[in-house]
């Protein structure tokens, strides 16, 4: 089936969606994203990702396109277009195509920002395996630019760790920057111990994931002990369990790092109460 | 005018050169680049962009689509559709339209490296206002990311860079590491003292310029004392004079950084020198 995606105001074939070689999404990596997962055919956490997309378009000095507002309706009219019942919506706002490339951002009153959503059909996304048989996971360098807090598309790293992982045979990477677990390549990365959930505090180190705001949220409701600090590799492979949230993942736990099982090796208890948590409280308040 | 460009195997108008959403190039700033300046019709230093470009895609495990005699052929095309005799001409590649996003890199059997080549036609480009005036520059810190020896288009923070200069009044900025200056938003930097060319040696921390090659054989040609080590602001502020080189500014003198004048505040006979004998040479050399 051909996706409908959106581009810059038009509902289009995906096979005819293209922007210029002179957007800055493409010359200079110029851009931010979100990506929101679909249950039931309704949209998980859209009001986090709003409010997120918001302030990485604000801490670039870069227009957004669209109200908030008309975003919600787009994403709705193409998970209605596509027919998505579980699945996510990529949406990407780069500083558009000022028609020629130079270093300097382009004046927003005569370059439009480009705005591009497409959808991603994800039968099964809530029942993942992964969710009972857990992740594998290495760990290696974090080599990203400072402002991790900001979630622009400038993927490349991300991707290769992806690669370095299953070259190493496992299903991803967590970061270690000066001896401590950032985030996972595309999640962000907790640890257990006695009942405690451990993960690392918000800067500009990690994505200020929405997801991690909800899990937290949920766990603090639910009278788990939460401590917002960073951890090493070797504090985690001593850990009674490990998981990572991200929109798309939800809760998935982890069992192995760099070859250390964690606990019998299996889901643990806290990750696997807190996916349930997670996805009953988000489908309940999808939108 | 509207330029005609190159985008995978076809020389189109400007207006009509699109890459797909999907593309990893604007999806993940997955891509590689070069810039060859043009010189009287010519192309300077090409064997060394196009070296650097094989350097580039190979470290990141991407193919070419062209061959680099090709590729040769597709800049003397693009010279000549546009009539270029001063300008510049880029060449970007990426790792391609998988048809849909994933972190994972796609197969290159299935899918080829997207490559798309426009002109900048710069009348006087070798005659730049900045070679008799110098620049003025400031320092800010380097939160790039840590493989700066591969040309991505992973620009965003250097774009960041130029527009902090902009708004302080001067016209470039120099990155700073762990007390150290890297190098420019877009170029090498370099300092004189005592008749001593001092600039950062070649490591992952910065672009290993072509016209820092270039210009570091043609001064110890013209027996000048070089010595490749990093330097600190306090350092650059306290020599006689400085400079930058890249492939479109070739070399230009720096007068002045965060404030303070270097020696008189006027370009250097080192700087002033260096630039001559490139752009001499650099003709000659050009294909």
């Amino acid at each position: 089936m051909t996706r409908t995606v959106y581009v810059n105001g038009s509902y289009l074939p995906e096979t005819e969606a293209t922007v210029s070689i002179f957007d800055r999404g493409f010359l200079m990596a110029d851009g931010v994203y979100e990506v929101t997962s679909v249950l039931g055919g309704k949209l998980i956490d859209f009001g986090g990702h709003a409010a997120r997309l918001e302030r990485s378009l604000s801490e670039l000095d870069m227009a957004s396109p669209v109200t908030m507002a008309a975003l919600l309706e787009i994403h709705r009219e193409l998970v209605r277009l596509n027919n998505i019942d579980e699945g996510l919506i990529y949406l990407q706002i780069t500083r558009g195509n000022p028609g020629d490339r130079d270093f300097a951002f382009p004046d927003p009153q005569k370059t439009p920002s480009t705005i591009v959503l497409f959808t991603q059909a994800k039968p099964g996304l809530a029942d993942s395996p992964a969710a009972k048989k857990g992740l594998r996971v290495i760990s290696i360098d974090d080599i990203r630019w400072g402002r991790r807090d900001i979630k622009t598309v400038q993927l490349l790293y991300p991707s290769m760790g992806k690669m370095m992982a299953k070259k190493a045979g496992v299903d991803d990477a967590w970061f270690v920057e000066d001896g401590k677990v950032t985030e996972g390549t595309s999640n962000n990365a907790y640890i257990v111990k006695g009942g405690k959930i451990i993960t690392r505090d918000l800067s500009s180190d990690i994505l200020h994931g929405i997801t991690r705001a909800a899990v937290l949220r949920f766990a603090r409701e639910a009278q788990m002990e939460v401590e917002e600090r960073a951890f090493t590799v070797a504090e985690a492979q001593g850990a009674d369990e490990a998981y990572i949230t991200s929109a798309s993942a939800f809760v998935l736990p982890v069992v192995e790092i760099d070859g250390v099982a964690l606990g019998c090796g299996t889901p643990g208890p806290v990750a696997t109460r807190l996916r349930e948590i997670y996805l009953d409280e988000s489908r309940k308040a999808a939108v």
